[in-house]
């Protein structure tokens, strides 16, 4: 990326740490493979262990409930199945409920049919609506197998952060088990694997500062997993075959070091947030803010400008060197409209922009933000003005 | 890995070339996500564009058949499952053949149940029996669905390369799909996508020079595609979700414009390779050469010494500096007795030593290796003889 460019999109992909840069590039030229048992292989197996610590450290977590996959959609296509294993034992599930605001990866209801799932609706903020999970969970038949929910832990868009011991509280009295896509909130708010009472958080090491290609599913215990995604050798345990990415994982571990050390910068990154949002509302009054009355996290802004085109703007935005998004980044290059504002109840089509932002942020990228702002305020104002 | 150190595990995960090198690092250092519709995001594509053309150009394929996953195990696990679309029409595969001495990311069966798995024997040479492929389809009831064939183009252990052209037509003859696992034979032979007669390829990064965490589904057309096994946005037309791992698949691209570069090479390689051979020979005059007498990769020497334990003597090597393999390391650094071997009808549980090379290996690494050599002889065959 260029220097001289603002890159205001973190929650797409942040930019590698100097730590993840470093530890990835070490693991890079190192040719082993995890599995062999010579000196380049035994070396290979103590750098995926470390990170296995330091990801867990992150969440709070036993490292050996860590398990690496390719990514967070991998994590969370293997948790999402009907089919489980309680120790040896085949378990079945068979309903799956997720929020209606979580990523396409939980959305579309991984690998159960479209009967089998049931979208939970968010209210106006974006928080998932409790007493329609109640409902539902309730409604269900636990004589077809158990019950599975699936719910981000803080929106990709919005930011918003669900309440997640109320979740887990409504899932235990039901007997449901928990996913948790904590992809976005890892590193930005402080976690606890307990203090979220979720059975499976999903992790992603592209979204801390980490290198794309590796993600994690951390459990609470070992006796319950998803039957296998990706099968052949026996590596992580059996549950996740394939010659492990050394380098990805490499950084990963460096990321999720770093990103527990930053969270004492959360603050400051909320106060930098908070200012890119005033340079927003003071040029254009009828800014609306979503998701601005629930939790949110630090880093994350998600706004719409009526008269004021998401896509054209993002374009302009690009255009003077400022990198962000409209809506999110999830699928091959297409900008339609957000399915977290439709869930919100969110009417009209102009789409919405986001800023997200990290700790390396500062000033430069404040300004180069307001300088944009600025001139859309010339070019588009007036026009909306005329209508 | 230590320059002084000789690595002949070329099967186990091949060192980065110097391409996939510059290449992965550039792509490490950058922050878009493909799916961006900013400069960074447009870049990100931009590279997986380019790494398509050169994967598919190494097997002389559409680039447009070329669907990048995590890694082989993955793109295998993606292709071993009953459920299948023709079209936007489901298909369904009742039964998977597989070879006796594939990989375990076929031999196990990927995503089919036990029983709807047959495993079809090689020969003494390790070569497929043909008539006991056709005695096997010739028997399945199509009724039940389509039959699927799956084998390795050249053996991971052995080398040995199959006549896929022959069962490729014996497949054909009775309808069957076929999925060629070309992950060792990708960079050391000549591949033609068409010649081959398989309806898939899968291909490995690392093991042609490129980084851990890509791999490929090379297809021979775009109706006939397996249900998806990562599910979630978009990317890869729908057929793998989850954010590109841009930096292994810049890396992936540029080790396959070396790979088929370097295949004017093979020849050295191979006459390499018999100097390897005959330095073993020359010593241990009882030493078993496995699969010497089929079609066997350029790079690749199997090998059982009588009264030389396997694990012993990989260990041996390892401490004298050179890192070669005792059997496959496909899971997590555990030494069994080869199915391999079991498959070719090799007796007795000795193990076998596997020595890999490439472009790259040369008098220095067999110097190294015939020193160790001459301390085994030293070591090991007195004791042998005085048994």
């Amino acid at each position: 990326m260029s220097l001289a460019r603002a890159y205001l999109d973190y929650n797409a992909s942040a930019p590698l740490t100097q730590d993840a840069l470093a530890a990835a590039s070490a693991a890079l030229a190192f040719c082993g493979n995890a599995s062999s048992v010579h000196h380049e292989g035994r070396e290979a197996r103590r750098i995926i262990e470390q990170a296995r610590k330091d990801v867990a450290a992150l969440v709070n977590a036993d490292p050996s409930h860590v398990i690496f996959t390719s990514g967070a959609t991998e994590a969370a296509s293997m948790l999402l199945t009907p089919s489980w294993k309680m120790g040896a034992a085949p378990l079945h599930v068979s309903h799956l409920y997720v929020c209606a605001a979580d990523h396409p990866c939980m959305l579309n209801g991984g690998h159960f049919a479209t009967e089998q799932v049931t979208r939970i609706e968010v209210d106006a903020d974006g928080l998932l609506r409790l007493d329609m999970l109640e409902n539902a969970l309730a409604a269900h038949d636990k004589v077809q197998g158990l019950p599975l929910v699936a719910c981000h832990l803080a929106n990709n868009e919005t930011g918003v952060i669900q309440d997640s011991p109320a979740i887990a509280a409504v899932a235990k009295a039901h007997g449901a088990l928990l996913v948790l896509d904590a992809v976005q909130a890892a590193g930005r708010i402080p976690l606890d694997m307990v203090a979220l009472g979720a059975d499976f958080l999903v992790l992603s090491a592209h979204k801390i500062g980490g290198p794309k290609g590796a993600g994690a599913i951390v459990s609470q215990g070992e006796v319950l997993t998803p039957v296998p995604l990706v099968k052949g050798g026996g590596q992580e345990k059996g549950h996740r075959a394939g010659t492990e990415n050394v380098m990805a994982i490499a950084g990963f571990g460096a990321a999720a070091r770093n990103a527990l050390d930053n969270l004492v910068h959360a603050d400051e990154v909320g106060v930098l947030r908070n200012r890119f949002e005033a340079a927003i509302v003071s040029r254009f009054n009828n800014a609306i803010i979503f998701g601005a009355q629930a939790p949110r996290l630090p880093n994350t802004l998600f706004f719409s400008v009526p008269g004021l085109k998401a896509e054209t703007a993002q374009i302009a935005f690009d255009l003077d060197g400022v990198a962000l998004s409209a809506g999110s980044a999830c699928s091959s290059g297409k900008v339609g409209p957000s399915h977290v504002l439709a869930a919100m109840g969110v009417e009209g089509d102009l789409g919405a922009l986001r800023v997200s932002i990290g700790c390396e942020t500062g000033e430069r990228e404040l300004q180069a933000f307001e300088k944009v702002l600025d001139r859309l305020v010339k070019r588009h104002i007036p026009s909306q003005a005329a209508e």
